[in-house]
């Protein structure tokens, strides 16, 4: 095997603590001796151990402590991200490698935190750690592009979401938006919901629809154990919503939900209201909502709250899943943004993902730049 | 090898015909003695021998004449079509089965047209041939797509296209429309022109953009001949259009065109009006097109002229290729129709093809019921 198959395996086993590590990266880890896997671990869980911890652990158990640290000791580490330097919910993982005296440490990316940053590679290499920066750089990155959105933007991994109709549409005149997609396509978006510690909406989508926002899908759906509790995502508003008939599913089972908007700052149990005065006020939502551990969130509408965002330039990812229909003139437009001055000095965006949920189409484009 | 087998053979070899045989549809013949393939054949070109002909010159060639005339006796043929039974261009192919004695016919599918339907069938059972119909039926209607659709809807097939931006809009409010699709997108939809008889536009684009309308691919990209000529489709216009300087690239060449509107009839070399008065323009039009043998057509716009196909309900194909920007508010969309009375009442169209090409998706929309 050769290191790219290694490194190939470490972001195989990050991927295990997917929906569980957020805020935190997907990171995993292979311990090699002799050209031989002799541990493997990963981040399994928001706090827990990293995944330098586990593969050493992993070893320990494959051998027993004895042989073990023998075995660790002149080994060389595949990491998809930099050994943190800096102790948070557990000990730095760099001190770590020291101790057990590894030989070389191959790590993907860098820590993409600017305070950080290298800190971790200088400190293995004081150490005489041989240090290899960049292996799979591209797909390191793109497995943990919320958190490297997070960290280089200071804002959630923002993707947006919308189904509309062959012209463009979103609904009818008389607000009728249901159903414009097909089941399989709708089964889709709970799977993205699945994947994000927020969905937002404007206070006119909230008080029209009364949308529960959750996530509902079967364990098994979302592959995950029988007996596992399903995380559902904050739901969070703009707008100064107040609670009413009109949006109790909102705060049904006690669910978490954040408010922003030019009501006064208050917290009654798992209701949050932020308060927001002048300009700048989604970026700085946006960060508030960061600083609440939501690294991600889905923007679900209406059109005028997408709208913004999209203008803003404050997206990630936007989703549309078009169905085979017209609703004509007079209906709502997905989109309403200013024209650019030519085509030819419009942007494009770069990435373009296609799936297919039978005859509706989805379509995803990237605006990522991390 | 069992009967589809042979069939699907049949389909093969029919497809070679593609391009050339319009309005007449795509033939393949196989004949099989002892469950071996003893001649093939496929209708080449319009005005020339038909496939069952063509397989028979085939086992003729491969047995000699004498050897030939024995094998084809007791025979069975595979043919995607009913084989004709009128006199046109050539004479009817039941005639020549009956007259070399084969013992069966396998045939896709009957003639669409009304009235020769089964006849073909009957000639040959009054003979004492064996005949089952219906083998692969859907894939031989595919195949003849153009046409059934002729002959059924006695109009050409219709496509539609547009190039649009991922906000629906075809162009900025200036009219400023270069180039909203990237040049593999604008390749592909060559190839389109390639494959009808006649690309329609409204006047007011005519006026306004002076295009050429023509197949600009090498023979190479077409897949032909190095030095076969590329036939060019008919180019039409729909509303009065008067030659001038605005839209001198139509008529270069000596290119044929036909300009349906109120002005008088008449023909001027290649150039021929043909005269409406009052209603059903639209319909009567493409009758009058589909008995100049154009058979198929390519709509490319402009959003007048699309949007009236649509209402009318007159298209089998939509494409629309979605280039990976944003056009904005007051920018031209591409579909201005007619809301539907409830978003459970309105149509969905049943088949949905999705390709790409770089960053730009192509939809194809099929609304044909063959």
């Amino acid at each position: 095997m050769k290191d790219i198959d290694f490194m190939a395996r470490a972001i195989e086993l990050a991927k295990k603590g997917q929906l569980k590590t957020q805020p935190n990266p997907m990171v995993g880890c292979v311990i090699v001796k002799n050209n031989k896997i002799v541990g493997e671990g990963w981040h399994q869980e928001y706090g827990k151990d990293h995944a330098e911890i586990n593969a050493i652990k992993n070893c320990k158990k494959r051998f027993g402590l004895k042989k073990a640290l023998k075995i660790i000791a002149g080994s060389d580490f595949y990491v998809n991200l930099e050994p943190c330097s800096i102790e948070k919910n557990t000990p730095p993982c760099s001190n770590a490698l020291i101790d057990y005296k590894i030989k070389r440490l191959f790590c993907g990316t860098l820590d993409p935190n600017p305070k950080i940053n290298g800190r971790g590679i200088r400190l293995l290499k004081k150490a005489g750690i041989k240090t290899k920066v960049g292996l799979l750089k591209n797909e390191c990155k793109q497995l943990n592009k919320i958190f490297f959105t997070n960290q280089k933007k200071l804002r959630p991994y923002i993707i947006l979401k919308s189904a509309q109709s062959i012209d463009g549409k979103i609904a009818l005149k008389n607000g009728d938006s249901n159903w414009i997609s097909n089941p399989e396509s709708r089964k889709d978006s709970h799977h993205i919901r699945s994947k994000v510690r927020g969905i937002l909406i404007g206070k006119k989508t909230a008080e029209k629809d009364n949308p529960s926002l959750t996530v509902r899908l079967t364990n098994k759906e979302l592959g995950i154990g029988k007996n596992e509790i399903i995380k559902q995502p904050t739901k969070i508003i703009i707008g100064n919503l107040k609670k009413s008939k009109n949006n109790n599913k909102l705060f049904a089972n006690n669910a978490n939900v954040i408010i922003g908007s030019r009501l006064s700052a208050k917290q009654v149990e798992n209701l949050e209201y932020i308060e927001y005065k002048g300009r700048d006020f989604l970026e700085k939502f946006l960060k508030d909502l960061l600083s609440r551990n939501i690294s991600s969130i889905l923007v679900e509408g209406g059109q005028k709250t997408l709208n913004t965002f999209i203008a803003s330039n404050l997206f990630d990812e936007l989703v549309i899943y078009t169905a085979p229909i017209f609703l004509g003139d007079g209906s709502i437009s997905t989109l309403s943004l200013k024209p650019p001055n030519s085509i030819k000095k419009s942007t494009r965006l770069k990435k373009v993902k296609i799936e297919r949920f039978k005859n509706d189409i989805k379509t995803t484009y990237y605006n990522t730049n991390i």
